[in-house]
């Protein structure tokens, strides 16, 4: 163990990226949630967690991420924070972002996203689908505070739930069709 | 942005494989938690967060890690994250964990490492200095349950605190005589 050790690496599938470039104009928020939900769908079509999320500033896009705790074996791989360490990395590789931060995401938060919510810099949460949504085809959201709207408000973080629900309660009963994997609170892989 | 885009990195510094190798025997909780501890000292000495953890199958290391949020620039880079990822990706490699996973901490957990625990597949978790201590020197755990030791117990994690804690808030307190960066609830930078 003496040796340089390795970095934690989570490779990128291409597709994130290649859907942002193809988004059209992201001028309003469902427009935004859109491609959170469009993100989710296509990581669904790839054998992914029915789950995606976008940081931008105002309408430009700083960083996309989908749920990769199946590939990569890493059970912190939520689309949230795939999304958000994208973003502080694109961040300090010399993006600028030209107004604050906001978080779309196509199912509210688990647990460990909303505690990581608090630390990562964004100043608004919107989110599509709901915890129940998630929890109604077996996904566990974990131990979130009742209150967790209000505990991010409290932080300078607005929230607006529900934005294009519908839409993404459609991804994850279509994941449910399928038979997608429903990991959670055991290790990944087990 | 059609190009193969570029994995997140976290690049590990080598002293943290280094004190695991010269960590004498790890028989017993004090001393599992004493490398946690040792860690989160030798962070502080590199200038990092006074935040250390390990993953450990029994007495055998999994992973250690430190609090890299200074260095990394991602806000998530709490020591827990970054030893159960390291954990994780170890297991996948070929490591093999002989029994149940258990992480020690220097510090208990914030909100965010709180709700990883809930995904991470770890059975124990064991802290040396409580959430006053940190909050103490001005660093802010966020909004966890009030409860957060039993939710943590009712999803089959057991929880011990305050193994050691007086040796782990000299740590903290050492950063804070130092003037320490208190990050937290701002992007991580600003």
């Amino acid at each position: 163990m003496s040796q340089q050790p390795a970095p934690i690496v989570i490779p990128m599938p291409s597709f994130i990226d290649e859907l942002v470039t193809r988004a059209g104009a992201l001028d309003d928020e469902p427009a935004r949630v859109g491609l959170a939900i469009a993100l989710s769908q296509e990581n669904v079509e790839r054998g992914g967690g029915p789950f995606g999320a976008v940081v931008m500033a105002g309408s430009h896009v700083i960083a996309g991420g989908v749920n990769l705790v199946l590939a990569s074996g890493l059970s912190i791989a939520h689309a949230e924070i795939v999304a958000l360490m994208r973003a502080q990395q694109a961040l300090q590789s010399g993006v600028t972002a030209l107004g604050p931060l906001a978080l779309y995401t196509s199912t509210e938060p688990c647990c460990q996203c909303f505690g990581a919510l608090v630390w990562s810099g964004i100043t608004r949460l919107v989110c599509a689908a709901t915890t129940r949504d998630a929890e109604e085809i077996g996904f566990d959201e974990g131990p979130k505070p009742a209150s967790w709207t209000e505990e991010l408000e409290r932080r300078g973080i607005s929230v607006q739930l529900g934005v294009s629900g519908a839409q993404a309660r459609e991804v994850l009963r279509e994941y449910a069709r399928r038979g997608g994997e429903i990991y959670g609170s055991r290790p990944p892989g087990s």
